[in-house]
């Protein structure tokens, strides 16, 4: 059976665990505060271009958002969002327990634009009952999205200018960031990305980690007590060396944009295979994540021999289905399921 | 530099790095719906005696508790503990953002017993105003507590009658729990645990694991919807399977037990030392967490070629500190530290 | 100056103030517990034909919605409204900081249908990932809705049936009741609602009182805790009795009814002037609300001599305008306000 | 019977039902932004001599506490406050339910002093932990305590000292202000006590209004944001002005202080006559509340004719009850409660 149904279905790259193995009797102190996170923060901090940025390295992407949000937001802000943002749809109400509301949007293939963060921010403030009503606090986007779809520079530029006209910080959400970075066409980098939000994060745990999410604010004094808010959110780890061990991996030698950019070259042979064999792409997708409408007979012949994620189903019965490729998928596979469509 | 600062300054034991190799390009579904957690909650289950526990792994000890609050109390409920637990004092507030208050006994070297919990029940519910007040939920106790002592099987079953006489689930926070159970002196076995209480966790991160705790419902229907609140705190692992393997190979061959016992062990060995040499011990601890009183010289002598936790200073000046040992702490390190007496 | 602002800006209902002047100096427990309160409660209960409701008086609708939706939600559950619904826009996040999302669906003039509902629902519990999202734990309507419409008795009861094949109980926000009740063609009768909602509340601010919310439980295993719960939100009035005292003038006599039936008489005298006048109603509303679209011209002309709620503006420039008639609103007013149509 | 259970049993000062009756038809905006409340703001300003004060004006006690913690409070602070604080003890969990912890000191007759919250403070910053715990973010004190003593000016200066050399402002919580700046012995005056706090109230529930309590931010920036924050509690009165005319009644003449001193006198003449009958005092309070211990005969005796508050059971047996007197006492009533001693 050949697996495409998530980009986090084996464990991490084979560096990672040889240096868990070669540094696992050293004895360090807790919560980050050891040689290995301070190295992997100054490898973060020089890839980003951003020599005063404060680093921070969380398990996963959940309670990364939640507590990003908490440090983010006044106790009547809420966090603009696409309704289809992780943080508005799949993350069983993290931030509404943390007490804040999600400020929807109506998302355009899992994105938002400035023009619409303006023309909201516009309404908002202009409404004489505002006071009542939960102001915007903070801007949220994806990249690449759920929907595997990146932001061009020119995006990104337009919701920070738009975000900072408004006072408010931007959040990129960087899960799977380094497929967002080696994109088809991408055109903005970390270094643009550090640029232009106010914190985001680098996610290991979909590129190349056993898990870990490195969370930069760009803006330092953000940061401020953001440690004992880890601490509150259930975010600190105990033996945090295991998190810097995996981001100094990760950053070493480019490794990082090298796994990131194996996941997308297969990604694109996978799309060009379904584009020939005259399948019916749902998104132009130019990451990871390949969404693809299948009929039924079609559906049940592949799946017989292939996993996948199931999307949505059509209004014509039909069904989107996602096959996303990772770091650790092998090309053999990828042929493997090309000889099946 | 010997380190006796804590009991999470390693890696995990070997036999985890082995299998995480080993099961390295696996391909699982995630959030612990796949084989390997399975199977690790099979033998959970049956070294607690108990089949129809419901089994849950997390990551790290304050995201566990104060998920597991967040299951057991209603929205005016608050949690019994002594004032020196855990969730009491070294958790950020994490129940407090969760909207929970704990209710806090005075500690007899970091424990509660029945009759006050009895008493303070009593006094609640005999209140006439106690309908304007938080009632009392359920009961937390930690075993080890964090003065490294442990109750006895009499004590639990009492505590465990009390908190059942007032319709309250006793709740056993075991981040140690492997220490307890091999403390000297101990006889509260992993069954008696599972029979007496209504949750608690089988803690990993203290105990040979990279991080994980093993949080076991005894009585299932507490466990209801548990899944979801693990992911609204943000302590759902993406790669669930990390955990599964983990538990797995700590559960195989008694391996749990064993590496706890060699840390009592040492500790037993240590404490002899100290007081053989003279030293006042500050608590007399059956466990792997060693307290002792030092004047200024004997601190800054030690101290130049050991390090260990500070704990309190007295009113005569002296200093009480711990000693930690581990299941990954070497003989020769305690030999070392003896000879320095 | 006339005055069509809102139907809160006078005092009360004259008898009101009467009882208020009459029982100043009785002396009487707090919180509810007094004879005046026991007593409007028995009068709220065979208003309602619901001999075993449980019935609580609190003071604001922001607060009453709060401590509702806190009592019906588990933790990782939401409440189903309507996107113009109060709890989901103008309460200043008062939901989401108890830590709950509100689950919005489109509305049709501030209404949802059954038909969404269950749409909703099936598309929620049948999606293979809703463990990893809020789940609807009830529903919310309000009846008027904010935009001054009401629903049918058939739309009740469809409404009432699906939320209870889900499951969930149905919450009836009431703040303006009695202009539901009494609304032009208006086919549901407070038995009705009794008997197909699980909570809902007469609402007293905005009809007759000083202020006020009567709420009404009637399947009374959903109030169990209520009383401490509105403590927590600081929603229990000390000197309770003034919601006592209030609520039974307002159910005596059927002043609820009457007085409401007064502002609905003069709110359908002006809507037929304003279409008389050929004014274009925003809204055919039954209501106390009436809603009209004004040009500039019109509405600089009209706003010199009368004040009215500003509502939305429309692409074509022209405005959304709010009248708002109340039990107080005298038929002068309504008839100098027609005179300059 | 005679009633002398508390100090809120009665309506409102006559003056302001006379008020709400001449003002009753009046239109006003709602929320607190008509001119009644204008006037009545800028009578408490005068009253505090703090021009530059922002003044809101909420319902109750408890919602008042809540919403002046959560504005006080970073997510990751609590609030300093005696054992026997309101806020620590009597809300139902307000404060937790709000994401925050109480710190508690043990009190001394309902009151912490000045070096007890150093010595805290000291050990807290001198913790090498303290950024795993809640830090400490405001210091709240009740004037008069929950035990009807008082704090004297020097006392106040102390604790306003200590609480700002730390960063932290001082909440006084003045439920019972009235009551505090009459008491026998009293030196601190209401322009002390808004010099030296940072936030307090006036409450008006227990002294002489129907319901309301007049916050008072004497440094305004902290005041950002409040009106909101009242709206998300549930806090902010739709028929705002209700407030303004009873706070604009009780300030108007000296009248707040009057109906005070009346209440206080009445408990002095009732505190020496139980002293004269040879009752044992439980606390010499200078108040309107008077705690005194009685044997189960006596206690019978008296009950047997007039109500009073249960305090608690002393090991010997014995009762501490309190009388309250308050501004609606009638001295008939006080003589004939002395009558039966």
């Amino acid at each position: 059976m050949l697996h495409f149904d998530s980009d986090y279905m084996e464990g991490a790259h084979p560096a990672i665990l040889e240096r868990l193995m070669e540094t696992n009797f050293d004895q360090t102190p807790g919560y980050g505060t050891d040689a290995y996170c301070e190295r992997a923060r100054a490898l973060v901090r020089k890839a980003c271009d951003c020599p005063e940025a404060e680093v921070f390295f969380l398990v996963g992407g959940t309670q990364t958002n939640a507590t990003i949000v908490d440090a983010l937001l006044g106790r009547t802000q809420g966090i603009i969002a696409a309704d289809t943002g992780h943080i508005a749809s799949h993350e069983a109400g993290a931030i509404e327990a943390g007490g804040h509301k999600v400020l929807c949007l109506p998302h355009t293939l899992g994105k938002i634009d400035a023009a619409a963060v303006r023309a909201w921010c516009e309404t908002f403030f202009g409404d004489e009952n505002h006071e009542h009503m939960v102001a915007p606090g903070a801007v949220y986007i994806s990249h690449p999205t759920e929907y595997g779809t990146i932001y061009s520079l020119a995006e990104l530029e337009a919701l920070s200018d738009t975000a900072h006209a408004f006072g408010l910080p931007l959040f990129l959400d960087g899960a799977r960031l380094g497929y967002g970075l080696t994109a088809e066409g991408a055109d903005a980098t970390l270094e643009d990305i550090a640029r232009l939000s106010d914190v985001f994060y680098l996610g290991g745990t979909k590129v190349g980690a056993l898990f870990g999410e490195a969370v930069v604010f760009t803006k330092p004094e953000l940061a401020k007590g953001f440690f004992t808010l880890m601490k509150q959110h259930g975010a600190l780890l105990a033996k945090g060396r295991m998190l810097g061990i995996q981001f100094e991996t990760l950053l070493a030698e480019n490794r990082y944009l090298e796994i990131s950019q194996h996941a997308i070259d297969l990604a694109m042979k996978l799309k060009q295979a379904f584009v020939d064999a005259g399948y019916e792409l749902y998104i132009d997708s130019p990451t990871n994540q390949q969404f693809v409408v299948l009929d039924e007979a079609t559906k049940q012949r592949i799946g017989a021999h292939a996993s996948f994620g199931f999307w949505e189903t059509l209004e014509d019965g039909r069904t989107v289905v996602r096959f996303a490729t990772s770091w650790a998928t092998r090309e053999e596979s990828v042929d493997e399921l090309i000889g099946l469509l």
